[in-house]
């Protein structure tokens, strides 16, 4: 029946983020309700960390919720099995989505922070209605995630959209733990303070311009690489650094992005702000249970 | 009924080539017949050229084939409905397709050549029961094919898997006509001249290196980028410049692709020697059909 089809479902959307959690449950017109949030910092142990995310999804009614999606940072096995985020230190190994399964007691599905942005601002962000786009994050990393041909892409160990380790200037910053001249080591704020001494946040405008001329760099070549035309980018870095950042990502993507199918890519901030990570979240709960956003469903 | 599952498929493989146009019957289980070819080079106007295929075309019994599958230098619409080779100045906005489809009286489909390598090679090459893999195709230009979560990558207007302007050494060669420092303008036979002064066949030791560190260094990126562990390389230059090449190529790809989805990423010698080109296009026609050939198919 018709109606079966327009009946709302509603998720679940967790954010797994180095300094909070963030819980609500969104529905899939995209409204975001009941959102509530936690620190995440200062556990000693896995199941205390756990613990506090339990206490915050038990505190929804969850009678009417049909997916639980969460978005995390990486490392992960596919499928989010296991998490490793390289700012939540107890969590090394952690069966993040069997734990949220058994939680929630609805179908949960796990995916890559950036992956989930990127399925959010195709669903309802700054790139609604566009079938071929990479969505970033640049903040104390430099996260991606990719959708093409109007499928989120995967990639074997479902890492792909990984546009932080992109070689973008080989004679570049040496930032421990990092390949010489990778997007993440020149442009994250981690690269940054490393170079200047002082926080992200201080930088100056000729450092500010160098990021983003990095990663406009990367950008017009992945343009070249995967035809496609759009970077929708978040983070507190991108997005603190402003119009210095863009213009000069702009101009060198202009510059790199020369080919009949890359010209006029652009590169602009994300849609949705503050909703994204939960949106996002949402989004891969409702991929995973197959339901169409108007872009990409996981069969 | 499953016989007719099982029933044998034939394509018309064409091959849109600089300096030739090469044709066969190669049927679903792979067997390349009655191969013919004609030189490419020579035509005063696009008809005369197009007359030559024709020629070549109507030489074979077309009453079991079932499609026609072209692979054809870009650049080209999507579909390959019209096609501009590069190195065939007589063809501008050729529409190739609609013209073979006329001709050969089956459905036609044409893609770029280095997307029919991949597809070729995924089928019964060097990358067969892979997922995530590029093909490469280093000669005059470098091209590429990209197929991710079991698909070939099309991108906006089916030009993606363009692996040859991924920058890859910001300073480095500035080969007229193209970006400074992509990899096309370093590792192509037209850059190796253009560096050298001879032909590319004639490299010394040390530019077959250079070159192949640079193609390394692109493919490091690709693995990083795309979760993928697989590049298999075709064509004049790379197969010619041979071990030293392929030995630098790897040697830069593992200094690169340092990520736990990408450590272990290989580059090697495409599997289909002389055939590729015709199963390659075989496949973009098979593909067309919607046709398994255990990677891909278009819907």
């Amino acid at each position: 029946m018709i109606t079966s089809l327009l009946a709302m479902s509603v998720a679940l959307a967790v954010d797994i983020g180095g300094t909070k959690f963030e819980a609500a449950l969104v529905t899939n017109a995209g409204e975001v309700l009941q959102r509530r949030r936690v620190a995440s910092t200062g556990a000693v142990h896995g199941e205390e960390l756990f613990a506090r995310l339990a206490g915050l999804i038990e505190a929804f009614d969850l009678s009417g919720v049909d997916v639980c999606g969460v978005g995390s940072g990486g490392p992960m096995l596919p499928n989010g099995e296991e998490v490793s985020p390289l700012n939540i230190q107890v969590w090394r190994s952690f069966p993040l989505r069997a734990r949220l399964a058994a939680l929630s007691g609805v179908p949960t599905f796990v995916d890559n922070d950036a992956k989930a942005l990127a399925l959010g601002e195709g669903w309802l962000g700054a790139a609604v209605g566009v079938r071929n786009y990479i969505a970033m994050v640049v903040s104390t990393g430099v996260g991606g995630g990719i959708v093409l041909d109007g499928r989120l892409l995967d990639g074997h160990t479902g890492n792909a959209g990984h546009i932080g380790h992109v070689v973008v200037e080989p004679q570049g910053t040496e930032l421990p733990g990092h390949v010489r001249g990778v997007l993440e080591a020149e442009a994250s704020g981690t690269a940054i303070s490393f170079r200047t001494g002082a926080a992200a946040s201080e930088a100056t405008h000729s450092e500010r311009c160098r990021a983003g001329t990095l990663l406009g760099r990367a950008v017009g070549s992945v343009a070249n690489l995967l035809d496609l035309q759009l970077a929708v980018v978040a983070g507190s870095v991108a997005l603190g650094f402003g119009e210095d950042f863009f213009a000069a990502a702009q101009r060198e993507c202009d510059r790199v992005a020369q080919l009949q199918h890359s010209l006029g890519t652009r590169i602009i901030p994300a849609g949705l702000g503050a909703d994204g990570p939960l949106v996002g979240a949402a989004a891969v709960g409702f991929r995973g249970l197959g339901l169409s956003l108007g872009i990409d469903s996981r069969r």
